[in-house]
């Protein structure tokens, strides 16, 4: 039978159960489509979507204009970014794979050396395999873009993570004065309400979202770039090309079907209750983990979080708080928490030393399955002195 | 409107109208599903296959065990590849991403030259671009095995396509006396009843399929490998994960559930008569096309095909004649044939030279939609002789 890792298939969680919050696997919003019933069921007979092509007219030739305009609708339902006036879409398997496309996109072969690609620590856990596995001779995982700015030389390309996973923060580029020596890229994953205020509409010449994280579908390995550049846009197509010849239609069908449920829902809201639609509904369930989260931990007086200052979110029209897709713990110094979390109660995060910095801090995925997050809150508050997990 | 190069949308097509015969489109299989009805019908509702994970005490734990278990009884179906006795499954972003995967999983970092990738000309034209565009330290496309056999050294991988895109031809290994220095990929993504007589159940160390050419379903981006060795599925899962972070459940679930259609029908037969069984049906169609392309082609005198030797297919129980996916058409030495087919008849095939052999070669898709293909020989039957293209 199938092991998530979080006992699907358990009916409870025996103390001695590890529970699994390492990834961000955002089952949390599983709740709220299986209340939505069949108004997001997808539909597809044996004979749809067959061929490779989409529209060879297309910089992307692959990307269902289906999925192209439920993209462009969904920013601008949403106004976290900027998809008019010359933006061109890639879609990718996920923006995992987005991310390696703006990566060959930005770069040439023929160079001395690598081009360095770096982010600011703490950085997202996966940049630097994603960036060096294949040893390429195109760029090269170069670390903490603070101590790059600092330091080194020649060009690079720095990684905008905004909001930040792991610690929720906002962030903007941080290697300074180099002309043009350097590119970027906006990694966008968790620029949407449920997370965190939105304040403009990103506007950046390489921005990246994904489905995972918007709507929570990350099994459906959709994600798309917003890109100015049309020569930029085909090498990044080309890329996927060349990696998988295409994204699944499958799924592109079935992010267009499910944004444009979301979009339908606040189109047409006609009271001012909008609790059941998708990004108020779950911005409530997030405000909901932070806070019995931030209870428990102070209480323990044993880890702290970080604090997030209101901001006015122009798409709730209203000042709010973050709610951050991970709780970036942080222990004494000295501590190994992520093993003190793991030995004294049986919760798996992910070490701080995985970010680019001190193993006192763990991330804790806050999109889990309701009946696991309670279990960890409870398991949390056992805990009321940690000595070195050593 | 979409445009995939065929006109879909175009009620007709005009002489000028470029026919694309460019790739492998498998489109020719559309009818048949069509006719299915709602056999195939796959229905996803919005809160299903949201998780990442499938299940993670899997070698590819991202593997949808539905889409295992449909695997591995489709083989046992059609006897065209052993998947009994501890072999592990892994499913890639299509065929394309698996040949990667295999190409990571047999090497690794830390040797002074990349590893020689090479396969027997005419080879399939992508692998050149899928083994150097991110000029990785781990491998280098190394060209034509045949040349590497009689002049080059050190390690190498050999990629056997058997039957060959795109001469239609039965491989076997080409590199030969070089003990332990070489490691073999198979690529059976053609070694299906209705291309080729089954022989026997293929039993490599690593050989991949694809849900494009078994049953037609590009548009879905499925491949899976067959592979003995637990740790090279292991790093093939992990390249997969690196790249993309796992492969579209949408189209995995949809993936098993055709192939289990098609097993159905091949379990429930009663009668003698398969002819509307999936193989059956296609076999047919696929022989219709060559019987009427080598018509045209004999009555032109300009251009030659290869010819197929019959063998006994395990899975008719009868001698049955190759019908490759592909028409590999050559004209006289010094003729540029495709500049010959898209000049005179606006016929877009692929020249030999991205083959790695000469120009006097073209290959034409054979999977096209049933009017493109009769369009093709219509306007292939009028050419009676040929100058050089250039």
């Amino acid at each position: 039978s199938p092991a998530n890792g979080n006992g699907m298939t358990l009916p409870s969680f025996p103390s001695d159960h590890v529970l699994n919050l390492e990834q961000g696997d955002p089952t949390v919003f599983e709740s709220y489509w299986r209340k939505m019933g069949d108004k997001c069921t997808m539909v597809i007979s044996g004979s749809e979507l067959m061929s490779y092509i989409s529209d060879f007219t297309s910089v992307c030739w692959f990307l269902e204009p289906a999925l192209e305009a439920a993209v462009r609708r969904f920013h601008r339902t949403v106004g976290n970014a900027v998809v008019d006036g010359d933006r061109h879409i890639v879609v990718g398997t996920g923006s995992t794979q987005l991310y390696q496309a703006a990566l060959y996109a930005l770069t040439s072969p023929g160079r001395s050396e690598p081009v360095s690609v770096v982010s600011a620590a703490p950085y997202y856990s996966s940049y630097p395999d994603e960036t060096d596995y294949l040893c390429s001779a195109l760029y090269k995982w170069t670390g903490d873009a603070y101590a790059f700015n600092k330091t080194r030389h020649g060009p690079y390309i720095e990684v905008v993570n905004t909001p930040n996973n792991p610690d929720g923060t906002l962030r903007e580029a941080v290697v300074k004065n180099r002309s043009d020596q350097g590119k970027l890229i906006h990694d966008l994953a968790y620029y949407w309400p449920q997370y965190t205020p939105i304040t403009r509409p990103a506007d950046h010449d390489i921005m990246y979202f994904t489905f995972s994280k918007s709507t929570g579908h990350a099994g459906s390995r959709i994600g798309w770039a917003i890109v100015k550049d049309r020569e930029v846009a085909r090498k990044m197509s080309k890329f996927v090309e060349l990696s998988s010849l295409g994204v699944s239609k499958d799924s592109q069908q079935r992010a267009a079907k499910i944004m444009g449920v979301i979009c339908d829902g606040y189109e047409n809201c006609k009271s001012t209750d909008n609790s059941e639609l998708f990004f108020d509904h779950c911005h409530q369930i997030m405000g909901n983990r932070w806070e019995r989260l931030r209870k428990v931990v102070e209480q323990s007086e044993v880890f702290s979080l970080p604090n997030y200052p209101k901001k006015y979110c122009i798409f709730f029209g209203d000042s709010v708080e973050p709610y951050p897709a991970f709780a970036w713990m942080e222990a004494e110094e000295d501590v190994d928490t992520e093993k003190v979390l793991r030995g004294q109660i049986k919760v798996q995060g992910r070490t701080g030393r995985r970010f680019g910095v001190d193993q006192r801090y763990v991330r804790i995925s806050m999109l889990s399955r309701e009946d696991v997050f309670n279990h960890f809150l409870e398991r949390l508050s056992t805990i009321t002195s940690v000595t070195n997990g050593h």
